[in-house]
């Protein structure tokens, strides 16, 4: 483990490696009657110990947050441990200059983290949970419980205000649990190309999307024709911006911005909306979650510049040129993986309040001409 | 004209007949600069005399307001004359009863108040605006000066709170007007047939817009294909619930409900707007003012129940069947008829701030997870 | 059963009490490897027998049709027995004049017909198949095959003419279903009021729809507001032309026309689609179809006309009135029923040819100005 | 007058300079009656002479109609000229090496091209006439007659095999014309920046635009918020991936992709469109075509990357950062400048054939599940 030796000089934050924790507890989830959600139960005799603090990095409001939580937890449950990344690490041991006694916490690579981690509790908005999230991207993904700091958003359920609570309730397995499902995508290059940061892309990777896989033309006057297959059929070729393939939890970022439907993310499906059609009739799909759906860039043989840019999840992956191709399917589970990740919220009717207090919902007219 | 007897035993009010009055002067619009809304101009010898004040019946609060309009017109201009209908009379007749002076005012017959009045004053909602309007069916329409009572709207940009400031401007032609656009309508049925009130209807008579003509299916499961012709020419085919022809001031009407884009009334068009249309890509379209449209019902020979409802501003008018045909063009001036609704404003910005604050256009998210 | 004497003289067409029958047989249904299609199975000591046939009423060409597939089962599966209604008894017994061997057929009361049939055969429409389907509104639907006559349909795979492989595939357990969920929904009225068809309407019989259950003002010129629940929780008020609550299946049929988005059938999921809403903020929504929904009409109190009309199917139920509510969720299963219906198609590909053969989506421009 | 050596020794084609020619003859035109298109009258002792001739450059079948084009009016009218760009000259004479008689062209500068123009005549697509139009951007633009080959389009109605009657009824003062309007567009930047080509962006020259002024996030990953203006009022904020100011005719180019509506080009207005607002209530505005519109690009402070993409007409123009406005207005006339654009057209009812046959507009359903 890389220890900065400014650190080891601070008397007043122990940092220990993580390697000498137990290994994590994977909770069991069991559907609760007449809901979408699922109860969370940690094993009597495993109960909930590590916990990884994500938080966006070097904003005082996140820290002083970070700080509170740890604080709380060291002081009401001391047998629990909290593990940070090395980069928050040295936030924590700038922070705790004047603090009165050790401050005891695990860091470590983040392969070391994840075999560790019961739960990640995440401080900052959407991003926050996603990087958080992608540490854990080749294993199960622990339980998710994310504070918001002022943000709103339908993953931030909990203000950090409510944060002791909202934690007891996890620890002592009466927290209620939402599934959301993840899509993965990976693409083929017809020519290796450069990536987006320089390197030649490894395009057998998968890559994750808690909200959407997008592509678009970017920057490029006009984007080329699409070829979309569903399940190995030809399903349409389109002239487009884009098309968006969203998680029922992506149906309220960008999708609705292109005119898709509102889904409800316990909905298991694969939403398809295109992004400004040379069409009057793309109207926006709901697809089987068990869809395979292929994207092929067309373009005109002779364009250089005609490609589209892949986006997952607001970031940048790479350019694509005519004849490449991304492939979208809801997250597969394997023998030591399970899919989607298992998020914290507050109650069945959380979706419900969000739609109507952070969308405006069907605001009425105050006033017509009729 | 018909009097009351109970009227004439009422020495508070003295209903006068309105062909005492003299007649009726016609104010000249001229269009302000760098603006689309005009100004009223009397003349300068002919001052505003006779006010035609038109309300909501029967409502305790509207005639409170009502009388204290007419109160204020008989203390600071005693040379203007107030003419309500009979039936109005009536409630002033009530109403006055612990006066301490008698209140002059003038009734008659429609036909005569049409020969007199000089300005249209209207309490209430759209729907007093439209009534008071349609008196003046084959004539000009004088300018409208409409107060809202509690209710918001497109038509109504005055709060009676604010009566006095926005007469004096009207009286002192220093008023801003905009002039809104009306469609006309009349029918043609296949066979005679009996009119939605017992009659044989007139089809012949034109029937006028301010907002909308809507021909729905109405109660029946499904609506039989219409046939659309534009100038003559067949148009489109289409099999829907039903089809709005609007005018821009009607497009944040019930075309708005129906997916219609937003048209700022000072844009010389008609609105063809689909409900629910069977089909993906009869987008709603802006067509020249000058259009002359006329929509056929088509539906299937033996079908009885295949039939069309025809409304106007709201108003069921009559049901059409396989044969009949609707035409449809923005009203048409003649020697003795201006066209269309001159209508007090605020100012150029009214629309803008309609927009915004009846319709809770462009309303953003307080969050979302992206 | 009712037997006409006419039919006991006719000789050539021998009608039988199908309560002679032996019972119906329910095969079991098993999802196929990488496909959301189902295998269905006759079990191989109880082959599929009894085929219950119904059909559009005194169509020629589909009396025809009729008459080809029973001397078709006739001739080659003389085990099996064709079943009917005592309408299309009639109509066999006139059309079967000139046969040379008396035609044995099974009619019955439909209490009886639905104790023994096996598979369910209708040649027509979506209407014919609603029709044969709701005889079995409270015990296990049979699997359902359907032929069209001319029109296509998202329910219609198969064209009557290659009707002779359709049922051979059906018969040998080789055939593919679809399943599709329907919605149930029952009403209560504040006042007990007068039905549609003059009865005092049973509200708490379950109404099945397999496309949608519709609330709409009808003829009324505005609809009052309607309230929405979702799970026991208000999800919003509405004022709009209605509401189309629907099925997968009828996400191709009004809610599209009214805006909403194209689902596949194997979505569990219950769509929640505005017409013509007074907002400009109402998306269409897609709910887990776990979702229990309540629909009540508000209305102004002292309003006689504000009322909504329901309609299940496209099929007229009631009129309802300020304080009526519907119940709308997924059918529920009970011991002695599974739920929806399972439907013959030809391959995972039927929904992805339907759509782009039958609604013309993203059909392309042939030429912009861009 | 650039010309090239070889050329001069090239006795098939003889090019001459455009400065001989006469001056340009600027036609008449007349409001035809019940009818928006007008009608083009060259003055009775100033025929149509000077024929402008553009084309999309080195495509062989364009240059062989562009010959075929020269030849017949060599032939059919000895006393009319044919101008070309210098380029194009260049390829003329490559083309004519085998003719037997010296064929007369005429070429120069741009700004003697203008001087002289009395039609412009335009063989290719869109692209090609805007290159066209766009010389005479600070004079009257010539009657545009345009020919399509092989591409279909909104302002390519006529096909070139019918080139002899079209051109025809030009000379004869008998073609039928369309006024097209135009957008113009400049744009400040709060701190002078390279602009897109690497020279300093010289924004106080106004573009002008056939169909759109569209800001865009381009490649950006989001777009900073807009602030839109409308006749110095502010009108909205709006967070999207971009904002469409569009023209009637621009109103079936990107607009109608991002959803807006179908406007006929002779209606007097501006198209106000979004692209994936993040709002649910940002209907497109057709407003007055006398708005002005400034759209100001707001942005975070810090944000580096916080810009947008001007595109007129398709072609990109400069890259936007935060304080950065756009103004945009109709087209203004000057003493010495007519507005818009004459198109010549085969009749009132291009349009509606148009929308028809180049859009898939209301294709119906060919087969629903109602």
């Amino acid at each position: 483990m890389r220890v900065s030796p400014r650190l080891l000089m601070n008397k007043l934050v122990d940092i220990r490696s993580v390697t000498t924790l137990k290994d994590r507890v994977i909770p069991s989830y069991n559907q609760l009657p007449y809901s979408n959600l699922h109860n969370l139960h940690w094993p009597s005799d495993k109960p909930l110990q590590n916990i990884y603090v994500v938080k966006k990095p070097w904003v005082p409001d996140v820290r002083d947050a970070m700080m509170k939580f740890i604080t709380f937890i060291h002081q009401r449950h001391p047998n629990c441990n909290i593990i940070v990344s090395p980069d928050v690490a040295d936030e924590i041991a700038e922070e705790t200059k004047e603090s009165k006694q050790p401050c005891v916490i695990y860091s470590g690579k983040n392969s070391e983290i994840v075999q560790k981690t019961d739960l990640l509790v995440s401080l900052g908005g959407d991003g926050t949970i996603l990087r958080g999230v992608s540490t854990f991207s080749n294993t199960v993904v622990p339980p998710v419980l994310s504070f918001s700091l002022g943000t709103l958003g339908f993953l931030l359920p909990f203000n950090f205000q409510s944060f002791e609570n909202a934690f007891e309730e996890v620890y002592q397995s009466q927290a209620k649990l939402l599934h959301r499902s993840r899509l993965e995508c990976h693409f083929t290059k017809k020519n290796n190309t450069k990536a987006l940061d320089g390197d030649i892309n490894d395009s057998r990777i998968k890559i994750h999307a808690m909200n959407d896989i997008v592509l678009h033309r970017g920057s490029m006057p006009t984007l080329t024709t699409l070829e979309i297959c569903i399940d190995d059929q030809l399903f349409t070729r389109t002239t487009a911006d884009g098309i968006i393939l969203a998680t029922p939890t992506g149906s309220t970022a960008y999708s609705l911005s292109a005119g898709g439907a509102i889904v409800n993310p316990a909905v298991p499906c694969i939403l398809m909306t295109p992004i400004c059609p040379r069409s009057l009739s793309f109207r926006p799909l709901v697809l089987p979650a068990t869809s395979k759906i292929k994207v092929k860039v067309i373009g005109k043989e002779q364009s250089r510049t005609s490609n589209a840019k892949l986006t997952v999840d607001g970031v940048p992956q790479d350019y694509l040129n005519p004849g490449d191709e991304i492939y979208v399917n809801t997250e597969t589970a394997s023998p030591d993986k399970d899919t989607g990740i298992w998020c914290v919220v507050k109650s069945d009717h959380d979706w419900t309040s969000g739609i109507n207090e952070l969308l405006g919902f069907n605001s009425g007219f105050k006033g017509t001409n009729k």
